[in-house]
Order: C-alpha cells, then structure tokens, then sequence
C-alpha cells in the first residue's frame, strides 16, 4: 500500500514537473508562431551565437544592427503597395485644391476610377504622381495627412487598416532581436516619411530608425515667423537594390549583423550584410502561402514583373551564399495577429 | 560631565551627518565642472521639467532628442578646424599616388607648406581640397586613414591629439542628458563620416547618432565579388545653416528638446527646436576666454568671419529668442579634463 502511495505520489510529481518545464519552454519560446524548422533554427542560433558572453562569435553590444525591408517582409505588399493606394487615394483631394490638374494625365485617369487603367500606368506616370502627393506640403502636414488615411484606409481583400496586415512571425522576430540587444531598423524602397509615420506604433521602431527613399526639405518660415520644413521633389536617394546598402551607410553608418528581404531589391542588402566577419543572418521571405497570403513570382513559376518580386535567379543566389529561404506557407503557424 | 558628552556626541554626529549630505550632494551634482549661474540652471531645470513623471512639460522617453554642434561647441575649432587640418595633411600622401597633383593649384600651394599662402586659399580651392581627400577610396580605406591621423596628429598649441581637446563642461552635459534618458545626436557642419570615426569613443555617440554634412557612396564589387562602398564626391546636405534642420529631419525625423551650438551655421537648428511645443533647451557657447581657450568673433569686438563664429546678430537673436548663452570664462571651472 504505502509503495503504490509513494509511487502515486512520485508520478504525480513528475508529471506536474514535467508539465511545468513545458509550460516554461513554451512561454520562452520567443518564436511561437514559427515552426521548427530550418528558417526558426537560423534566427535562434544566430541570436546565440552573437550574445554568448565569453563566444568566438560575440557581437558588442553596440554593434547589434538588424535590417528589414517592410513590404511583402514585415507587412502584405500584393497586389499593391499601401504608399501607392495612399498616393492614387490622395489625388481627388489634390485635383479639389488644383482643379488644373483634373484635365492633365495620369491625374485624368486616377480621378476616372478605372482601375484597370490606372493599373496599367507607366513607372513615368506614376512617379509623376507620386511626387505630386508626397511633396510640396509641410512635414507636419504630410505626417497628419498620412495618419488620417491610414485610420480610414482598408486593404479590399481582409477589410482591415493596412497597419493590421503585419506578419506575426516577423514581429517576433523584431522583438526577439530587440530583447537580445539588437537595434531593429527599417530599410524600405518606401518613402522615409511615409514609413515613419506608422513604424513606431505597428513595429515598435522608431523615426530615427527607418532608412527609406530620401527626398529633400526646404527650411523656411511661415507669415509669423515660425519655421517649418517644405518636403520637396529632390530625390537624394532611392533606397532600393544597391541604394539599400548606400541607405544604411548613410543613416547608420555600420554593416548589420542580420538582413531580412524578399525580393530582388533587398539583394545587395544581404550581400553586403554577408560580406561583414563573424556571424550574419541573411534571409529571405518566399511568399508560397496562396491560402493564407499569396504566392508570386518566378520562384513559384508565376510571372516575373522584375520589382519587388522573388525571381529564379535570386532564389538561386540565395542557395549559393547561404541565405535561409523562410517559406511562409511551411515556416509560419500564423500569418497575421488576428 | 554627560550632559556635556552628549552635547559633543551631538556635535559630532552632526557635523558628520552634514558632511555627508555634503558629499552625496557633490557626488550628486550631474554638473561639476559648472559654477553656479543662468547656464547650468538652465541645463538643470530643462532636465528636471522634462522628466519629473506627472509633469506637465514631462517628454515621453522616445521623444527625448538633444542635438549638439561639434566645432566650437564640443571641442576645439580654432583657429582651423580639425577636419580641414586632416585634408590639408593628406595632400602629400595624395601627391604621391597621384604625382599630376604636384603641378596643380591649389595642390601645389598645400605641397609648398606656405602657412601664409595656404591660410589665403578661397573657399572654392578649399573644396577642391576637400572632394580630393574625402572621396574616391573605399568607406573602409577611409576610416583606417582617419583613424590613423587621429592616432598621430597634434593640436599645435596644447601639443595633444584633437580628441582630448573636447570640453569637459560639455560631456558632463551629455552624460547627464543620456543619464535622464535623453538621445544625443551631434549635427555638425563637418564630414559625417569623418566625425562618425572618432564621435563613440570620444563623445559617447554612436556611429548612427552623427548628423553631418553627408556625400553619396556608390555600391560596387572587388576583384573577388566582395561588395564595397565607395565615397563620391556627390554632395547630399551641407549640415550648415537650413541644412542642419533639415538633416535632423531626415536623420532623426523628430525635432529636438535642445540644442546646442556656437556659431550662425547653427542658428536654424536653435530656432527649428525652439519652435516646438513645451519646455525647449537653445544654448550657444560664447569663445570669451583668451587665457584658457580663445576669445573670438564680434560678440567680443573681434573680426567678424561670417563662418562658425558668433556674430553680434547672433548675440542679439539669442536674447530675443530667450536662448541661453554659456560664457566659457565665467560658467565653466575647467575648460578640459587635462
């Protein structure tokens, strides 16, 4: 009697032992929403690796740089990027101040509504509207501009504000970076301004820690007196493909230890980030998820459009230098928070 | 006999408790190098406004920006600034790789080590100096070849590397405004990546906390297929001026909670952070200590040389803008850790 009572005793307490050491492995897991896999084992042996006190592969704490290019990595780019719907979406507003401009192309053909057309608008003519609706007004009035659409605006496929439609795994990734002495920055073909506007609340990343495509201010003074910055149509940097590594050298001024993309855009990105010593983590988000998200590009034998795509040609990159393809369709339990 | 005792009992524990008081006091004053007066009150009651917790000036923690000038304000810039000094000394070196350079103005005057001559360049020679120098070899070569001047050259007066000639009055400022949470940034009219070689080590700053003025780089490959960066001579922002807010914007992307300089080249970035809501710390260090530094500009009756220095415009603004002007002879007990 008294052997069974203590064995009793005995496997009830290796079974509340037990499911206690799960209970805290699962609450330390700081990836929940990655499977284990090749891509999870990569960010979690990185993160190691560089923080082990005493390591070969010690990175100083100063020196903890993480890159990340936003669209289509940390948030849905497909079918089109949320700068462009706010940029075709600010046009009636700019034709009511200008009414000029209701008679010019492209502006013709975005105020005609006819999204077929308007989606066949050449790079020219979209430049041309960008610029339109990204310059020439002040920083504080642009930064209200875009704070105002991005409370009203709805990605059509989920009905939620596009700052919803973040990758839950990737905020992991962010926070777990972070919480290991990583300094997490945004490196988007996106314009700078825009960017900043939502990063701090949707990825916890700062204004000064988003490097994307620059363009001038003028400073001035209003009729009081008072002085502002006028954003001005001065590219002084597009911060895509080779402009990525130019962008980091110039806002941060050191080569990351880690390089997160998705296309062909955020090659020269990881190259560089490659090319440091020691430790790097360069990855690359495939988007083979049709169900959940999409799946495009060549590396799915869909069609090539050349920008902001995974081509053939850089998944095979990504083979020869030792980049970690992370499939969302495989790698990913969930896509979005909600 | 023991009311007496007691007496002497109290004395001593009190005479020791006042001391103490007196020592934690010292220990505690963030400020040491600083006599009592409207400058360091100034700095002491910015700080306590802007962090007491349930304050109405209180700034949120992400929002705590403060932005220094270098020349002049944190170290040394008379009478020739340390980074033209760099210039002036890698003709040589230049002219060796380069032996056309020997035949050729302004070159030829800098090789000549003419004092005089070389003092008279115009500000168009000076440049072409500059561009030669300061472009055309890789990020990485050039930071080895700053690293090393600093490592060798002297200032001709104290007979000390240029990195001990910054003012310990200032990096008390720093530390303290880091200590309450506060960002610092150096906005400087010279070579940001100059300035970012030397800013961690001797300032404390991070490489991606050096606002300067900023040239282009250009993405390439060596003979192996390493990636590089090269420094062009393609100018982005001259950090002077307008310039200096509008490279806080683009850098920071926040407008500062105070700001320091010592010259017209940083008048804007004074007005652009006095200009925004709550309490805002503008100063300008005043050059008026011949003995222990220098006294120049026409806020000392001295020539006026419309660069980096205090004009009495200057003077006149900061007292209608109600910024703080620090006198070097009269706020600060010492001028340098030495």
């Amino acid at each position: 009697m008294k052997t069974i009572r203590t064995r009793n005793l005995l496997a009830t307490a290796l079974v509340g032992a037990l499911s206690l050491a799960t209970t805290i492995a699962r609450a330390s897991d700081p990836l929940p929403s990655w499977n284990d896999g090749p891509a999870k084992q990569a960010i979690v042996d990185f993160v190691r690796v560089t923080t082990e006190a005493g390591g070969a592969k010690l990175v100083p704490l100063e020196e903890r740089i993480a890159t990340f290019d936003q669209d289509g990595t940390l948030w849905v780019s497909h079918p089109m990027y949320s700068q462009v719907m706010y940029c075709l979406e600010r046009v009636p507003a700019l034709a009511e101040k200008n009414p000029e401009l209701k008679k010019v192309e492209p502006f013709k053909t975005v105020l005609s509504g006819n999204r077929e057309a308007i989606a066949k608008l050449p790079m020219k003519d979209l430049e041309k509207i960008l610029a339109a609706t990204l310059t020439g007004m002040s920083t504080d009035e642009f930064q209200a501009e875009v704070k105002q659409w991005l409370g009203e605006a709805k990605d059509p496929r989920w009905k939620k504000p596009y700052t919803e439609l973040t990758y839950q795994p990737m905020q992991e990734v962010l926070k777990y970076l972070r919480a290991n002495g990583y300094k997490t920055y945004i490196v988007t073909g996106g314009g700078q301004d825009f960017v900043r506007v939502y990063a701090e609340q949707t990825y916890g990343i700062p204004p000064e820690q988003v490097v994307g495509t620059m363009s001038g201010t003028k400073y001035g003074y209003d009729k009081d007196g008072k002085p502002f910055l006028t954003k001005e149509p001065k590219l002084l940097l597009n911060d895509n493909n080779a402009g990525k590594p130019e962008g980091i050298h110039l806002m941060i001024g050191r080569r990351p230890y880690a390089a997160f993309g998705n296309s062909t855009g955020d090659q020269q990105m990881l190259e560089y980030t490659k090319a440091g010593d020691g430790a790097r983590l360069c990855m690359l988000v495939l988007h083979d998820d049709p169900k959940r998200e999409y799946a495009y590009g060549p590396a799915q034998g869909l069609p090539d459009t050349k920008v902001g795509t995974f081509t053939q040609a850089l998944y095979d990159e990504a083979k020869k230098q030792g980049w970690t393809v992370i499939s969302m369709k495989d790698d990913w339990k969930v896509i979005f928070s909600f």
